[in-house]
């Protein structure tokens, strides 16, 4: 069994695994509708579009190790920052972690993350950072397609049989509490800003909320009430999902060191 | 749960399902991958072949059943053959419905079925059937990767280490009984290509074996005896393994027709 690593605490590193921890772990709960999509059209996309997230995190992975060893740390690349972090090493917001559930809670969870993602990446175009710069530039057209993609769907069910309807009203309460963590900034996020690495996240909610809203309403829905209740994937602290994610993502590796089994 | 549907035998139409099964059934074995390859960039290279299998599937099933309209039978579109045949009514090759195994096995599979469609391919792309011909020239590109691909791991891992090789030998051993199916011609192969439609499969027989016993030695593995043993899926006539990738494929779509939970 493969020794797990640990990751610098550097602000600047841990910016970047929020932001691809939590690609990595979107992009896997995708992936469990290959094969499973109700359409072979809709199995095609949704694929497609986890395999655009894994690209993502792989960069912004890749980018990370090397951006710990330029700070004097170990260097480690994108598998093993992948598969050899432990849960509590991971940055996801607990929102991806979440399981898939059913389509509707599946295309309104793509849709507030790739709102959110690509606000993220049109500011990264223009951080200090170029090579996360220019894997902003690429990125910023994938969720742009993700964010239409899905807030046709949210449109399509939210304003469509009563059925479809009542599944997307429940997936936007199920959901909701979980978005308030997306804005929350902390000293990460405030270094980060003030190095020119990116923005800070709370600088992207009112953004976001303008053009999450727009939707919503599109779909006859309305924005349930803000919960006092924050998830904390990003500090570390994850819900009872991740886990089960992790052990079936990394077992192979884990188990076969640097093997293909 | 939604009834079943049944297919024309007309044998234009039947080998068209062997094709598009072959491939569809394939796609689902590779997309079990997802998320569990060993490395993120196989991850996202085995997942990206899925997805070109699913669609030249769904390009060849939709021709399918324009086809079998055509014919003055029912018109069926894509999804309706994807999910809602039962398992008799499936023409794909047992090869592709054998478990994934390991990623030896995988490579292997993939390396002997992108050999054989790059083939057919390049002799679909002058079918007298205009859309198939169409299909058959974007596919053909994809075939070549994917063999590429394949073939450089079945010499990676077969001339590797000594467990590699084993590995490599175990599932030459065991997938090559399954071969000798796909070069079997009968009447649905000799009408389609009296038709111009496509090739009598038993006509690739012998470039797919330059092809792969080209790959094979280079390997440093030896091909087995033939046996007299005949895999029957092309019949309809499937191994277990089948009845569980259709549960899991078509579950949803029998459960909520035409819709999408």
């Amino acid at each position: 069994m493969q020794a797990s690593i640990h990751v610098s605490s550097a602000p600047s590193v841990q910016y970047l695994l929020r932001i691809g921890d939590t690609c990595l772990i979107l992009a896997q709960r995708l992936a469990e509708w290959c094969g499973h999509a109700p359409m072979l059209e809709e199995d095609i996309a949704l694929s497609n579009m986890a395999l655009d997230l894994v690209g993502q995190a792989r960069a912004v992975l890749t980018r990370a190790g090397k951006l710990e060893a330029e700070l004097g740390g170990a260097m480690h690349d994108e598998d093993q920052l992948a598969f050899l972090r432990d849960e509590r090493d991971f940055r996801n917001l607990t929102l991806v972690e979440l399981p898939r559930g059913d389509f509707a809670a599946t295309m309104l969870r793509n849709f507030a993350l790739a709102t959110f993602l690509k606000l993220l990446w049109l500011k990264l175009e223009r951080s200090s950072d170029a090579e996360l710069a220019g894997i902003a530039g690429k990125a910023v057209k994938e969720a742009r397609y993700h964010q239409e993609h899905a807030s046709d769907w949210v449109v399509r069910l939210g304003d469509g049989t009563e059925e479809s309807a009542a599944r997307m009203k429940a997936a936007l309460d199920l959901l909701w509490p979980y978005v308030a963590e997306i804005f929350e900034s902390d000293d990460i996020d405030e270094q980060a800003s003030a190095a020119g690495l990116g923005p800070r996240w709370a600088d992207l909610r009112d953004d976001w909320r303008a053009e999450f809203s727009d939707v919503i309403a599109a779909a006859r829905l309305t924005l349930p009430a803000d919960r006092s209740f924050r998830s904390t994937g990003k500090s570390g602290r994850h819900s009872e999902h991740l886990g089960y994610i992790l052990a079936e993502m990394q077992s192979l590796q884990r188990s076969f060191p640097g093997g293909v089994w």
